[in-house]
């Protein structure tokens, strides 16, 4: 077998100090956009644009588009949807196309344009991303979006999950932020719940009220859909065998 | 009590998304630029003075001054010392001003500059700069040096265990590299050596036959100093009260 290689980036921040062209980059905001993203994908939106900035979302309002703007965890006021990604599963979305800009992760795609493939990960489509990533590439980077290009708990423990998925599977790794990931969750895996309570999501969005949000992001394998970014825009190229 | 806060950083290339004119930085470069440092400062050198290349290392030795430079783990060709704290701490040493410039630790170091106040911290001089950091300021990032401007597992540990003993003392945190290095920390902290078995650098180094090294800097308190670097040069400030 071919030397597989996995390793882990913390925040976009550090994107110039690898060379992506040879790697596909999974990428995960877990709360919430790549969640959105993949819960939307897995309700039959047909296609998302990830756009960088509110005043671009503006001018996709305009044209006609459904568009979702999220800014510190909150829906942007002239905008219906938001990063929620129970908003994204409503079946008035199924078949449409959805502009989306978020705080992190949009922008945390698009600063992996550079990599061999983009795929957008989250624990809901956990199982289907980690068979996609065996069965195409022999090296990934999996990227966590992260707060304000800087280390989150929540995207590092998607990052360890899958990581230590891919080791299970004869893939290696000699990132030190891998194996720093993959031991949170192992730390965190049986109460994912229990151990954000002090993370600084939790308490920079708790008056919010999101815990229905957050619930629904902590479920694994929820989606069998492996989104794709390309082209600037996301589509659904793989939809794993159910087993 | 005026609220005291820690944050970590985990890598010096993070540096300016951050303000640090009102902080305290601790710089960590535990395998081995500042246990040397703090090994030598232990041991008797008066002062340390960190240069970022081997190029300006070069023309203090032909000023006659000692000089220690280490890239890739070893000592640089035509230097007597590298970043050894069992070469640092040799009697020979006392009473000398030595230059060192070293691949990670010296230029975290230089990146610190424009904080309050930049002091030198390992697993040697622990609780000396725990208790430091508590007596004289209300904001303190443990910046860990990392490898290569990347996250490192050893440099974390550090940086938990410091965090550990703050927040013990009553200071708080909002950053999830803190918790997430504490969290690191708890997992590591019965078995140093063995958690960081799989680490980059056991693996990087491994042909440099480092472990008396490795052991060394593994071995907590062992110093009661306080090297704090101002004005270009590292000097000792500070020697805890023995308790």
């Amino acid at each position: 077998m071919t030397e597989k290689r996995v390793e882990v980036c913390f925040s976009p921040y550090h994107i110039p100090l690898y060379e992506l062209a040879k790697k596909a980059v999974v990428v995960i905001d877990v709360y919430r956009a790549t969640s959105a993203i993949v819960a939307g994908m897995g309700s039959g939106i047909e296609k998302i644009i990830p756009v960088s900035t509110v005043e671009e979302a503006r001018t996709y309002l305009k044209k006609g588009y459904k568009v979702a703007a999220e800014r510190k965890g909150a829906v942007v006021e002239g905008f219906d949807l938001g990063n929620s990604p129970i908003g994204f599963s409503d079946p008035v979305l199924k078949g449409s196309t959805v502009v989306l800009t978020t705080s992190n992760g949009t922008k945390a795609l698009i600063k992996a344009k550079a990599a061999k493939e983009v795929v957008v990960g989250s624990f809901l489509n956990q199982k289907a991303v980690v068979d996609y990533i065996h069965e195409n590439h022999d090296n990934v980077m999996l990227l966590a979006a992260g707060w304000r290009d800087r280390f989150n708990l929540e995207d590092t423990l998607v990052c360890g999950a899958m990581a230590q998925d891919l080791l299970a599977m004869g893939w290696i790794t000699d990132c030190d932020s891998c194996l720093g990931a993959m031991h949170l969750y192992d730390t965190a895996k049986d109460n994912i719940k229990g151990f954000m309570k002090n993370a600084s999501h939790t308490n920079r969005l708790a008056h919010l009220k999101l815990d229905d949000d957050i619930a629904y992001c902590n479920r694994k394998d929820v989606f069998d859909v492996v989104p794709i970014y390309k082209n600037n825009e996301i589509v659904v190229e793989h939809v794993a065998k159910t087993s």
